[in-house]
């Protein structure tokens, strides 16, 4: 990045950053304020919708005719966000490789603990299927906590025999909730955002009493053999950079296909600054590109029934 | 890939794995049998060089016009192997990045032990600098144990003040001699062609009395700060797998970009079947659009002095 864009993003990581001691009301109230003064893309329409009884926010952008769908999961360690915040972010995707977003409002904690968001996230996954959407058609992304909870919303679609999508796409996953991560402490001074101590006082709000080492609340110790394709990006100012490094290798020692794509000097989920960082925009097109490659190789051989899918060109 | 190539592949593998109990001499006698019955694509060309009083084999791909240098370094845990038995692989990510290829015929233990490896890679790299190549038109390569000594030479020449390659690329890479890697156990079974005997037997004739765990020796070890972009590939079916995730995690830490590129179901340097294999022809096709991407990203804006590049078009 240049100089001018370390500055401009350094400016907005100082907005962003919660403080140690803040609660989830106020983390949701600086959330909400943060994201209100970011003004969507012209082009990118969002309409509330549903899926399978849960709250969804349908993302469609202006000239890309939908060949795919994008169940897409936000971030914000299980307590915070929404689906209508995340929509800039998977828009981005959905432009990329030429996809309609269903970004996923699942329930949070502490009003809504774990299983709630594996079950929203399931049900959100099976309304589509329900609704004649070809698995290979679909794609998980998510961020952060949504990039854990694609990847467990993958194995709890796997244990309950269900097809499963085309590939998975995490942007620093928060996959260990036990915080075992050794970047815990090597990155505690280079990440800007997030620390132990904020995830921490969290923890206790999804697990709320289940050990946070259950595979469905921490994928990096669940089975993961049988999954599509993952790909993984995280950035080295992090402290969440073990946690996409040991998913990679959790998935890869159980046979799975993974792409783990490491941007130096970036903090969390940097895809965000897409709009001012290069490397932004460059990781979320080479996604973009993996992504269109492993729906292409899992398309099958005729013309499918896509209820609501226009099949006829390639986007942007 | 296909029943087929399944059948092809494996028996390939059979020919291929060394008895436990085989000593160096066998070893290479084996191979050398190995590879005289694999003839090279008729548009490749194997000349003998010479680079700072190191042998190597200049290869080149008719109708590529090189821009670029790859530096290439062959496996054979140290002790096996040469830079002409290379000579097909390293064609193939000449032939993708339009490149020529030195492939470098250090010297081999346990006639020549640590660091001869080490110092006529460095040897061999300042020389293309000596001759006037650009750094940033350079990139490493290597499989295996070259794959290790790509990323240790890189820290040498760091360590030694030198400029450094636009990237590296390492296939399977061997970068830790302690052996520790997790998959030396979780893929003992599913590794066809290597084993923690096979290897342990031939770690002492290149550390030769050194301590396994220095840097220059195992990759994983080293400080790893300020090196260019790694692009690192490795079969899920390899007792290597990770050190490949590993060396991410460790490069990763101290702030280096990395790919970590993961075929699952395939052996160690499972690109060296490229002519069977799709997953080989496409994770070859996958490391020449990102050494190509960081070629290009590096390249100085005017003309530079470049002595035996003909800096005139790419190729396919």
């Amino acid at each position: 990045m240049s100089a001018e864009q370390r500055g401009n993003l350094d400016a907005i990581l100082r907005q962003s950053a919660f403080p140690v001691d803040s609660d989830v009301s106020e983390q949701r109230r600086q959330l909400r304020e943060l994201l209100s003064g970011q003004p969507l893309p012209a082009d990118v329409t969002v309409t509330a919708a549903e899926l399978g009884g849960v709250h969804t926010a349908e993302v469609t952008v202006d000239g890309v005719q939908p060949r795919h769908v994008v169940l897409y999961l936000h971030g914000g360690v299980y307590v915070l966000g929404d689906a209508f915040g995340a929509a800039d972010l998977a828009s981005q995707i959905g432009r990329r490789i030429g996809a309609k977003v269903f970004s996923v409002d699942y329930r949070l904690a502490p009003e809504d603990p774990y299983p709630a968001a594996v079950d929203d996230a399931l049900a959100a996954y099976e309304a589509l299927l329900h609704d004649g959407i070809a698995p290979s058609d679909v794609v998980f992304a998510g961020e952060s906590a949504g990039g854990g909870l694609a990847v467990a919303t993958l194995v709890n679609a796997r244990d309950r025999g269900l097809p499963l999508p085309a590939a998975a796409y995490a942007m620093s996953p928060y996959a260990d909730l036990t915080l075992a991560g050794a970047s815990m402490e090597t990155k505690r001074e280079a990440d800007p955002l997030m620390s132990r101590e904020l995830l921490q006082a969290r923890v206790g709000d999804y697990a709320a009493g289940k050990d946070a080492a259950v595979g469905l609340i921490s994928p990096i110790f669940a089975d993961l053999s049988g999954l599509p394709p993952l790909i993984i990006q995280v950035g080295t100012h992090e402290v969440l950079l073990d946690d996409a490094v040991r998913l990679a290798g959790v998935a890869a020692t159980a046979d799975v296909e993974v792409t783990l794509d490491i941007t130096p000097g970036v903090p969390h989920v940097f895809q965000t600054y897409h709009a001012i960082l290069d490397e932004a925009a460059a990781a979320l097109d080479r996604a973009g590109q993996l992504l269109s490659a492993r729906l292409a190789r899992t398309q099958p051989p005729g013309p499918t029934a896509r209820t609501g899918i226009v099949n006829d060109r390639s986007s942007t």
